[in-house]
């Protein structure tokens, strides 16, 4: 455990930053700190480790060298990250980087059933939260056409590093029927046709990709994504272009390649041709949107409270990389939710294609 | 005229660089200095001014507000900027930067009568080199299929500031037959349709765009680029893919949707097609070079001193923008001329797909 002078000295050298949510005081961590990765979240008496981060295998090549043990290949869902816990007698949601996140935090009980947290107090549900209701990306995944869902893919215990085995997930997944991502089997590294079928399906079915944990004590693990997704990441993100680092889109184009090449893609042509169309369709309409004002991400979501969907606008602020304004369109009650319409404002996007729409000069 | 005491002082404060070719000194300006912009040359009693940048329009729309009178609608040619001038008995010739360009030095008496400068020591001819056969960028003019050539676009006076009248450039022009970049013709700001076919024309064989220069005293200026020439420029760049800013691509890709909506252009698709083939036909190309080594761009030019081949090598290492590795192939006589063939290491572009196609896993 950490006390609260550890975690004082922390906050004193801006490893972490103090947060509150309701009455509930806490402190996340900004970099990683005593073992423990970033977006670990260190209150009196408690950790909530954040989330590590995965790496990427860009070719099927590094597979067998990487993965000493057969692996589970579970569906990577395309969302945002939340681990959902228990402290004192409220459930919180918080995201990667640490933050209780008002949203999910206000809907946990509609993505999962709370009485898990009776039985078993400690645990840390880690899943990827999507859908079109949801307050973060514009777009969502295939699997969640409409509100939103919740798909677990790991347990945690607070206070302790690592996961819960695979076999304790499915009995903790069977008895609470916890909604779960897509499993698509066990696959050795060796034998990779099978692996190659089921990311090659999935890329059809516009799906994300695919995360590889290893069964065995040491859980190694890798994340391997469809071209399918870059594009869809691409289209979506063209929509606040010049609010995002160029190397978001360069990357991708890159990774595409890379799965085209591993995939050995016959159809050049019509990959070519989603691949501008998602930067060109996009970008249309954002200049027509420029043109008749303001380039802007409409979002709608539906509180339980109201008080959350006011806290949600107000943390839109301060997350890393949703720095944009963020503009109310309206709040009101609609059958049993609060539904919460908003707006983030492209600024960057909006005030370069108005200037160029303008005619007016520029040097670069 | 600036004193070797002011060039001195330029130096110390790190606006300008000491640089020699052969026996003759100068300093450059890296940024701009006591009115002169960056890329002059200083030399005892001798200032040749740097080419300025000029402003680029990405929508006809503001053509009617900045130009005050009819402008000059001058092609622009896609290669490398150049001036050829005189000083003392010997004829250089510097890139944008002000750098004596050893190539384009070497071979300047095969792209202009040098007997102009024998009339007139004080010119400075500024224009574009492109061509299969140029040191710095894969890729040329369709205006030069083979070999070098010359493109004339503007006449400058030794530590004058502004440029010569389009009336005295043509009688220069016509009197020493220089190659000048071709006009399009005068165009009236307000009467834009001429304008705009002479666009889609451009584009249409894969030409890079128009200065338009006001005949007026103030002579305002400023550059249109066509869709085809970014598609051109990605797919060329795209050799060099993580060699290059990111934004290099963005930027581009953002300036061709601005460009087919001014155009209003009818084949999404075509265009769509063009702009992922750009991307995903320059990286198959890489990855299958990475595979088999390395990631390079391959370079043959002609001189006619060995000397000169041997300091454009040299050279190359220090240009901003060219800081890759390059690599001496081979340098022979071969019909009259020093052949030298050379090629760019592109480091992190092969270094990254090397990686990638190993396997190994990346945090991103």
């Amino acid at each position: 455990m950490v006390s609260e002078s550890e975690i004082g000295a922390a906050v004193a050298e801006k490893k972490a930053k103090r947060e509150s949510f309701g009455g509930w005081e806490y402190a996340r961590l900004l970099h990683g700190w005593q073992g423990w990765p970033r977006g670990t979240i260190l209150a009196e008496g408690r950790v909530i480790p954040g989330y590590p981060k995965i790496g990427r295998v860009h070719t099927l090549a590094g597979i067998p060298a990487l993965f000493h043990a057969p692996f589970q290949a579970e569906e990577k869902v395309d969302g945002y990250n939340a681990r959902l816990f228990r402290a004192g007698d409220s459930l919180y949601a918080a995201t990667r980087g640490g933050q209780v996140c008002p949203f999910t935090t206000d809907r946990l009980a509609d993505l999962i059933d709370p009485s898990v947290f009776s039985a078993h107090p400690e645990l840390i549900l880690c899943g990827e939260v999507t859908g079109p209701e949801t307050p973060y990306v514009e777009g969502t995944s295939p699997l969640v056409p409409e509100g939103i869902g919740f798909f677990l893919f790991d347990l945690m215990r607070q206070g302790a590093e690592g996961f819960l085995s695979i076999e304790e997930k499915r009995a903790l997944t069977r008895s609470f029927r916890l909604p779960a991502v897509p499993d698509h089997g066990r696959i050795d590294p060796k034998a990779l046709s099978t692996f190659r079928e089921i990311v090659r399906r999935l890329d059809e079915e516009g799906r994300e990709g695919v995360v590889l944990k290893e069964d065995s004590p040491r859980g190694f693990r890798a994340k391997y994504v469809t071209g399918s997704a870059e594009i869809t990441d691409i289209a979506s993100m063209a929509q606040r272009y010049l609010d995002v680092p160029p190397e978001y889109f360069t990357e991708r184009v890159l990774r595409l390649a890379l799965f085209l090449e591993e995939m050995a893609a016959t159809d050049r042509e019509g990959w070519s041709r989603r691949l501008g169309e998602a930067f060109l369709t996009a970008l249309q309409d954002r200049i027509g949107l420029a043109r008749r004002g303001q380039c802007v991400g409409s979002f709608r979501c539906r509180f339980h409270s109201r008080e959350n969907a006011l806290r949600l606008l107000d943390s839109l602020g301060q997350i890393r990389g949703h720095e944009g304004e963020t503009r109310l369109v309206n709040l009101r009650e609609e059958e049993g939710f609060w539904v919460l319409r908003f707006e983030k404002l492209y600024r960057s996007t909006t005030g370069f294609l108005r200037s160029a729409l303008g005619g007016s000069l520029r040097f670069d």
